[in-house]
């Protein structure tokens, strides 16, 4: 828990509390929609928790140039049924609730980056309160700039620890005219795997290509009453600007699976259709926490070059299989990240001991598999013991020179991406080696 | 001139270059295709050009994860000779030499970049030798990660002054199956240059938007024995993975273009001719070196929002004509980047202020639009001074941390990015305020 919670409403009223706080030796931690998982709002070092759901405002809108200025307490979810009514999005879909500054600070994406990138392909720029309370204008509005080190991708991920975003400029996005969805079910994990690697060799345009694992669609069937085969499933959507287009992708795409053994495909054309089968992936979480009431769920977030997916989803899927705790798999398959859904006991030392031996092995596995700890849910104090293991010795020592020069108090957002300790002597927060 | 030049072979031995220098304080100047037009291959404070000649393999290639890993010597043009027998291709489209690491260090980009994005959209990762010699890999191999401090785009851009590109991964993309270009004029710039923000707009996928206007026209049509209207033009690519998805993209821009008033288009359906349309605007620089073989050309690179393009270039564009010096202008208008190619005598005082003059003009006004002094082509040491104007106290000061903490002794191709001074009292290199 934090010591205090400040809510304030404007840029100059986060550069007061910046100063008050440094001024005072006072740890600040950003928090926004709250839907962070890897304990990105902690105070494990106490301080003062500044709240964003003031700052909310859309405050320019260009349609011409596509791009967006919000707060950064502005929900995505807020953002996007604003921008319906212009026919634009923002693409970017993470736990529903999630605001529009966490989401740059945890560099968030979610089913939609096959398509559309990350959170550090759709910032254009931002405002940041230094820890000294200087603010620093990211980057001009133009869509592609040379001028010098490229603060706006170092600040997006940096999770608080570098600055405070107080503005966010966003690129957007045309919704696409037409838009169909494709369900198919697959013999085995490598063979819908498989499909999605053809689907994205052959250069077709997708707008996503979801993987569900065997148990997530038994758990999805009970929660929505379906009967779908229990068995891996891939959910595409396909989009486009003309119908023909869209149906050339379509064919395209069942071609392939078929010759990888997809099943019989159901092809949702009708918006109420296609709306109804995203919304069950949407809330897989939540059909999953359901059936078990009693129960946490840890996320896991690994992911890896997409050849390896199939492999690394196989090889943990063992390992959750033969585990106690139930704990299917959703996969941003064109990505090459996915999410085991572990759930467990907190109050039982043994279920949470189990949680951390998969979520462990999945880690070890993605690193020996050329990928990262954490696809897109970020670093907070959750994946802080992985990234030495991840980045090596010369990346963790630039982050440690960015992060000492920046904040050389440590008070920004303490313990999160890079381990801190209080020093006995002095009081002062320290990074440790 | 630098006083020595070394020729590496290997990151280890780029590793005993940097120590070395790091020991006698030599100041450290890669040195790639040199293609660059900013000055960054310049040894304004002496010290070791690094010439990555022999640093031009390709070290692996994945078609399963579409991408390859690099030295950074090797041209784009002989990277894209070796992946069009993989049906694949890095379409980025700098001046013909330019090195993949020069393009990492000033995020270049190009005619393409309205489909794939700049070198920050396209590196996966860096191997990075900083200037006490640590090696840093910036990132895995995964497409998205959020695990720490972004390394990648912060190097990418870098201009060499944060440490030494000897190892890149970027991301490649397969050869779109079918492709058209489209070539319309217009009777104004403004009529063009709103064509192009109608197809972004419509969420049209196309290729390549580029505007040449009247002057460049000319000068094409001189140098290649054509007789194209010389009228403000614009030269669109379509490509996709079905005829039906190209003929619909270009009925589509072509409605459009017809709405601006746009003339009688011509269409380029068969692969050479396409070829030729593309080779013509890939030349049009040296097309203009032929006419005036005593000139020198300076080529500027503003970049705005989309939206102010046409108001950027009518203002520009009267400034142009009414000087002395041929200049004619080039724009990737789907990106709000243009350049002017003006041409004057270096030996000619009042030709070198001209050009200046010129180009300063274009600066103030793209900054005064919410853009940015250099869209593709870097800072090195011609666009220093236009920085503070740009970017902002905050900013500055954040670049200037970051520079500091990574090289302290300000070894790593000084003078470029931010300025730099030698200390009479030490002879240590220092940075300007």
């Amino acid at each position: 828990m934090p010591d205090v919670v400040v809510s304030p409403a404007t840029t100059q009223e986060v550069v007061a509390v910046v100063k008050t706080c440094s001024k005072m030796q006072v740890p600040m931690i950003p928090y926004g929609g709250a839907t962070s998982i890897e304990g990105h709002l902690l105070a494990p070092l106490g301080g003062c928790s500044i709240d964003f759901s003031r700052m909310n405002a859309v405050k320019r809108l260009s349609k011409e140039d596509h791009d967006v200025t919000v707060q950064p307490g502005l929900g995505y979810l807020e953002l996007n049924e604003m921008l319906k009514e212009h026919g634009m999005w923002f693409p970017l879909d993470p736990g529903p609730g999630a605001s529009l500054g966490g989401m740059c600070s945890c560099s968030c994406s979610g089913s939609t980056a096959v398509r559309y990138g990350t959170m550090k392909d759709n910032v254009l720029s931002m405002t940041v309160v230094l820890a000294d309370g200087q603010e620093v204008k990211t980057s001009s509005r133009a869509k592609k700039s040379s001028a010098g080190y490229d603060l706006t991708r170092l600040f997006v991920g940096s999770e608080g620890t570098l600055g405070i975003i107080t503005e966010v400029t966003l690129k957007i996005h045309k919704i696409p005219a037409y838009s169909n969805s494709v369900r198919v079910s697959f013999d085995s994990i490598d063979a819908a795997a498989k499909t999605v690697q053809d689907t994205l060799a052959a250069g077709i345009q997708i707008g996503r290509a979801e993987l569900l694992d065997d148990t997530m669609v038994q758990v999805l069937n009970k929660a929505n009453n379906t009967r779908h085969r229990e068995a891996t499933t891939l959910l595409f959507e396909l989009s486009g600007e003309s119908p023909g287009s869209v149906a050339d992708a379509q064919r395209a795409v069942l071609a392939l699976a078929k010759k990888r053994g997809g099943g019989k495909p159901h092809v949702a054309t009708n918006p109420e259709e296609c709306r109804e089968l995203w919304r069950q992936r949407k809330e897989a979480l939540w059909s999953l926490m359901g059936l078990y009431p009693e129960l946490e769920c840890m996320t896991t977030d690994v992911c890896v070059p997409v050849s390896r997916l199939s492999d690394l989803i196989g090889q943990s899927k063992r390992e959750l299989d033969a585990s106690r705790l139930p704990a299917p798999i959703v996969a941003h398959a064109g990505d090459g990240n996915f999410h085991a859904l572990i759930m467990f006991d907190r109050t039982n030392p043994a279920d949470v001991a189990e949680a951390d031996r998969l979520s462990s092995f999945m880690v070890h596995k993605a690193l020996e598999m050329e990928g990262t700890c954490t696809g897109e849910h970020g670093v907070g104090v959750g994946k802080i013991k992985y990234l030495p293991e991840e980045h090596g010795d010369g990346a963790m020592h630039t982050m440690r020179v960015i992060k000492r020069g920046l904040d050389p108090g440590g008070l920004m957002n303490p313990g999160k991406v890079l381990a801190h300790r209080r020093d006995p002597q002095t009081g002062r927060l320290v990074l440790c080696a």
